[in-house]
């Protein structure tokens, strides 16, 4: 009985996702859906991304969180518009509760949307919010094995941010080990290696999002 | 109507896990539901133990993935009875599943059993399986905002690991408002910061399961 419970949740969740996915492309609006353990650099990178877009491409952010509005106050520091979604427990961003947050937004002159999901490594991956890109980001610190542990979050995304390059001289962390295993997980995984913190490799994402929000990808 | 079969889970699962208890106090085995976050340190966190309780305490491991038998393989190679659990997509560990695995292991003559969960800062705080203690691991490398926006795993673990102290020196991580934050979501956490790449602040621990195990808790 459990099962068909779930599999009536999920498909509830894609004809909202979908819902949601018409109503993005109706005002031209690329959307990403960010996902990531806790502390992979989430918010950080979203606030790089948006001081380096500012001026080109008008950005706005939803934020998911189980409690707290402490992401959505950093990314509004930015002033960028933000709406923070508090799932009450749930572990995850679905259809539902994106469509709940658009209708705080006003979505028109907006060019990029990015829904940072709640931070986890798991779950975000089976819910579709109607995103056009599902991005992860993960961090060098979390070890090279983790695309063998957590196939399904990087089966289901087209870019890995690898984040904290910085700390790899204090790490055991297996650069080409972590490539190959990704890649068997996922052979058309684009993987970009950054660090937030010094900015190195940055511009090849700011680079991606470029292409895809001026190529309505 | 969803809300009606979650209760139903997790009702099924408290009783599961009672019967798991049962078990354990029966046998005299000290239980603890070891959770973290992927990357967190979980197993090497084990293997540093088992290393430094070898002659003293007899231990297993019960390994909980997604996939693959990674864990329990770096568990057995240090010559300790290892059961892998592979939830099959699942994102915890539940009584259930815990009671499948003990089935695979030869429980008389053990004293300290660690089931170490999947890599969740959300979710498996939510389930019991029998346990006497929940033990969290986090990296300072996951930044000292996690007790605001994961606050469940705060407030239902007794003992708190802080791993990876020795990157303090290249984070932004302040230790002062970690700890108030974290004990406004639990006052009576017990956080131990330690490194099991440099072995600092190790003692407590194994300190803190030598008193559990002797006492039997």
């Amino acid at each position: 009985m459990e099962v068909k419970v779930v599999k009536h949740i999920l498909e509830a969740n894609e004809r909202i996702a979908s819902q949601n996915r018409t109503l993005f492309d109706d005002k031209g609006i690329v959307v990403l859906n960010l996902m990531g353990s806790p502390g992979a650099g989430k918010t950080t990178l979203l606030e790089r991304t948006i001081e380096a877009l500012k001026g080109s491409t008008t950005m706005a952010v939803i934020e998911g969180d189980i409690t707290s509005s402490h992401d959505a106050e950093r990314i509004a520091a930015h002033s960028i518009p933000a709406v923070q979604i508090n799932t009450g427990g749930a572990c995850h961003l679905d259809g539902n509760m994106v469509r709940d947050a658009l209708a705080e937004l006003t979505l028109d002159g907006i060019e990029l949307l990015v829904v940072e999901n709640v931070g986890n490594l798991v779950c975000p991956a089976e819910f579709n919010m109607g995103e056009h890109h599902k991005v992860m980001i993960i961090a060098t610190t979390e070890g090279d094995d983790k695309p063998e542990k957590y196939p399904l979050m990087f089966q289901v995304s087209q870019v890995l941010l690898l984040n904290k390059i910085d700390l790899l001289p204090h790490l055991n962390f297996n650069m080409e080990r972590f490539r190959e295993e990704a890649h068997k997980v996922n052979p058309k995984l684009t993987i970009m290696p950054i660090s937030c913190t010094t900015g190195e490799g940055l511009e090849a994402w700011f680079h991606w999002l470029e292409e895809k929000t001026t190529g309505k990808a």
